[in-house]
């Protein structure tokens, strides 16, 4: 039994499928017949192309046509004679293995393209390179694995997801994750809760521990792996899963039902989206509205920015799909962790501190006009509302939301229909701006606090670094203040406090996000029915009444306990 | 004339002394006379060694043997024939230019050297290179400047000073610094303040206007730099010079006056230093305590950890040097920014979010423990107060304060005396720790808000970033209002609160300070008499009858003009 973190409710049982690169050395020896080892080259060759058309045909399939084509770069390179040819040749003339051959040359060839200063032709090492790895793998006779060519249940067993990885997965078979790395906020996570597949994270170890096609049991409940297990446990857990099937009917059955607090308060409860396509589960499972719908996706796994029209068919695909339901689009958020690769953004040393988001926009305005006439134009098919990431002062939010009246003042006068009732508000993640909440509060019309950079910020800790990563606290009293004091100075003013960080979808976050006046919860679509199941046996006026003893309280921990305490 | 940020006061006039390494560009082409060429190589070789040497003589001399023994390893390579040999090989079988000889061959050697798996060989490559470009500025005419060579009055004009330029800078000639980037916070800023020099900063394009011996002057006050001045233009900066030299000395006078305001109040000026060399200046300049004594230098420029006597030995000295005035000594503030290169610290994606201070401390409690022990000795001599850095949590504190408990109990358990009234305290720094200071004023004795990261972590900002160093802004009201939370939560416990950023300096932000009530403000040494002067015709009482009205205000701007407006 391996321990981790639980990153997507659920069990799955099934074989694993080990998602790690494998080892390719090998012992450098000369050899007697240069023909047998051409033929070995030779049959390396034909069962990688085989392989990279399956590859690209899936790719193909999957996502389009654009990431297909980098499958179409590694055939051309696997055909070309002037890279095939000198290998060949020097395991005639050399003698050696055709291991060698292949390493040797294809280095040559990586080392003179990385050192050309033409980034097309760099790009061309980096072909080289991972075709040559897929050869050499062949010749070695272990396989690279890839996530595109599952095609039975599996679980996959990985270091670590990334977002190319889980973009390949073929959705159909794999049945659950399991990661040496990540937490609760990890890419993974957030993928499998999307997925609706049960997951464990951050297990240090399964890796080294699983080997590929053992049996295994994800509990994504409790945050275990269960390798081959016994007739026992395989029961036991098959109780298990059938137990969680059932709560998940009785969670659906408050599908439809609004979301009121065992005293009648009414809170909304909406999802985080990142494509039209979420919409459909979002529906499913009763969300209310979407209350982060973050863009990127749209700018992403591209060669070139998205069109003023592509993007205005996805954002009106949403609002229609959403009918009158709250759509909160936050506009483009990219850099720290997430790069473009036709922008090319300067490399900075602390990147969550660096140029993104409304500071590259505001720098960048012909992209963002772009995005705000797109937005602007759709919000003629819906409950339109905009949000701005990463403010962290005021003149931040003049400065975006003028240009945003700019705009729309432009497509007025082009005779386009724009919506009146847009409500324009901004993320409060930077801890600047939690702190004179009062003086934003007069000019946004809603706030949605975005717990992931806060408490990042808050607690100048990185949550992707395994060092500090217990720094890491949504339940630090420091974090809660924030969020009461943004939440009083919006009330003061009558505007609506939402939050879209994962702490709007945990069960010890709830009752206190309640307590403090939280008025709606953004999430993981799978985590709506569970919350929406809690928050109708809590009371908001209990949980109101004691929040000030929880502000004054010293450490997360005291505060978990309290709130336990309180809720059981 | 050229425009930076006056970053250290003052006037100089000198000729420039670029601080820039040359291109060192050639043609390749094929030769006629080998041993001429070999001659040549020969005539550098030797030039190379001469400076070497001197550079060599120079280090040991104001910086000690370990730091000159780099040199020493660089002059082993210029006299290694396997090196040498292949060079003239080369010249007189492929007839070219010593200059390609020396490149090809060496970076041969360093290819090789980088690729070994093994930390010594991989610096072996490193000092090839120093080596190779040294030899081939010779070859092509060119000199590569080196701060240790300077032996007459000149103003250093830089991209940007490293620690280890400024380290080996000739203090007695350098008259002042002028460079494109940094800002008032910068590296070079507080080491031009630190030595009482004038210097601008963040010109941007200084080091590609400004020639080698040109003349230039650098007005520290306003933050420019005129460049060739005129006669005219000479004669008014004289007299600004003289009026500078007798503003000091009006200064001056003031070096042994209390620091009170107009109305009264008292207020404690100290200084942040370094290294016990530095007491010196803080007496000079009527520093009436050591707010911040940054103990990272004696663990840099090493190769191996400190003695915990060599540490008992520094904090005496500056404790003894200061009598019974305070000395709060910083423990080890490591990570982030600050590597040292025989404790091999992860490398971070967010260095600034990661483990550093603090989180490296306790996760390394024998170094931690030994610098305890070294502090608890050297109380015995003189007014110590320990501080924390990076604390984020209670639990932090607690568990560094039960560490340093544990060690005095096992040093008076040993016999050695250890002094009872030592304040033990926390540097502010992490905007969780402000947010909650109530909670905090109940267990340190002290508080020293640091402001240059918690601006950093409020705005989210990287302050060495230019892309977003606007954001590091100290006069947002954001930083205000946790300045002001802190202060009220340590009077209401009856504990003092200073403030060791290069804000508690600074004379916009000291008015506002006043205001809120700061007890102890902690500076450059050569601050401390213009922030008397400043203090001495400031009211206490107006500044904090109007800090509601500048902490209710939505911008920085607003702040400053308020403040302003205030104070004139």
């Amino acid at each position: 039994m391996i321990e981790g973190i639980a990153a997507s409710n659920g069990i799955a049982i099934a074989k694993a499928y080990q998602l790690v690169t494998p080892e390719l050395t090998y012992e450098k020896k000369s050899i007697d017949d240069p023909n047998k080892e051409v033929e070995r080259l030779e049959k390396a060759l034909d069962t990688a192309k085989e392989e990279l058309e399956k590859i690209r045909a899936h790719t193909r399939k999957e996502m389009g046509d654009e990431h297909a084509e980098i499958f179409s770069a590694h055939l051309l390179v696997l055909d070309d004679p002037e890279l095939v040819n000198p290998i060949k040749d020097k395991i005639r003339n050399e003698n050696v293995i055709a291991e060698t051959a292949l390493e040797e040359t294809t280095n040559m060839f990586i080392d003179m393209f990385k050192n050309m200063d033409n980034e097309y032709m760099r790009e061309r090492a980096a072909d080289i390179q991972d075709v040559a790895k897929r050869v050499l793998a062949h010749l070695l006779g272990v396989t690279i694995p890839n996530p595109g060519l599952i095609d039975e249940e599996v679980i996959v067993i990985a270091k670590d997801l990334t977002p190319s990885d889980t973009a390949q997965l073929n959705r159909e078979f794999v049945q659950g994750f399991a990661t040496d790395i990540g937490g609760r906020t990890s890419h993974s996570a957030i993928m499998a809760r999307s997925l609706e597949i049960p997951a464990v994270v951050g297990t240090k170890e399964i890796t080294d521990i699983v080997q590929h096609n053992d049996m295994v049991i994800v509990d994504g409940i409790e945050g275990k792996v269960i390798l081959n297990p016994s007739d026992d446990e395989l029961a036991s857990y098959k109780k298990k899963q059938a137990n969680f099937d059932k709560q998940k009917e009785e969670w659906a059955e408050l599908k439809d039902e609004p979301t009121i607090t065992a005293d009648k308060e009414q809170v909304e409860l909406a999802a985080n989206i990142g494509t039209p396509d979420d919409v459909a589960s979002v529906l499913a499972n009763g969300g209310e509205g979407i209350g982060l719908y973050r863009t990127e996706f749209l700018y992403m796994g591209k060669s070139q920015l998205p069109t003023e029209d592509e993007q205005y068919d996805a954002y009106k695909t949403v609002l229609e799909q959403m009918e009158d339901k709250p759509v909160v689009v936050r506009t483009l958020d990219i850099g720290g962790d997430k790069e473009l690769s036709y922008l090319d953004l300067p490399e900075e040393l602390n990147p969550f501190l660096g140029f993104r988001a409304i500071r590259f926009c505001l720098e960048n305005e012909d992209i963002f006009r772009t995005q705000l006439r797109a937005l602007l134009r759709a919000s003629a098919h819906g409950n339109l509302k905009i949000m701005f990431p990463m403010v962290a002062t005021l003149e931040e939010f003049q400065q975006a939301n003028n240009i945003l009246l700019d705009e729309k003042q432009n497509l007025k006068d082009e005779g386009i229909s724009v919506s009146d009732d847009i409500e324009v508000g901004i993320m409060v993640e930077i801890p600047s701006t939690a702190v004179i909440a009062k003086q934003f509060a007069k000019e946004v019309d809603f706030f949605s606090i975005g717990t992931n950079d806060l408490i990042q910020y808050t607690m100048a800790a990185d949550r992707m670094n395994e060092r500090v990563s217990y720094l890491y606290q949504p339940y630090h009293p420091a974090i809660l203040n924030l969020i009461s004091t943004v939440i009083e100075a919006a009330h003061a003013e009558d505007k609506w406090v939402g939050m879209c960080g994962e702490m709007a979808g945990d069960s010890i976050a709830i009752p206190a996000l309640l307590g403090l006046g939280l008025d709606e919860f953004s999430m993981s679509a799978t985590s709506i029915l569970p919350a929406r199941t809690q928050i109708r046996g809590l009371s908001q006026e209990k949980m109101a009444s004691c929040k000030n003893k929880f502000l004054s309280m010293g450490t997360a921990e005291e505060v978990v306990e309290f709130v336990k305490e309180k809720t059981e």
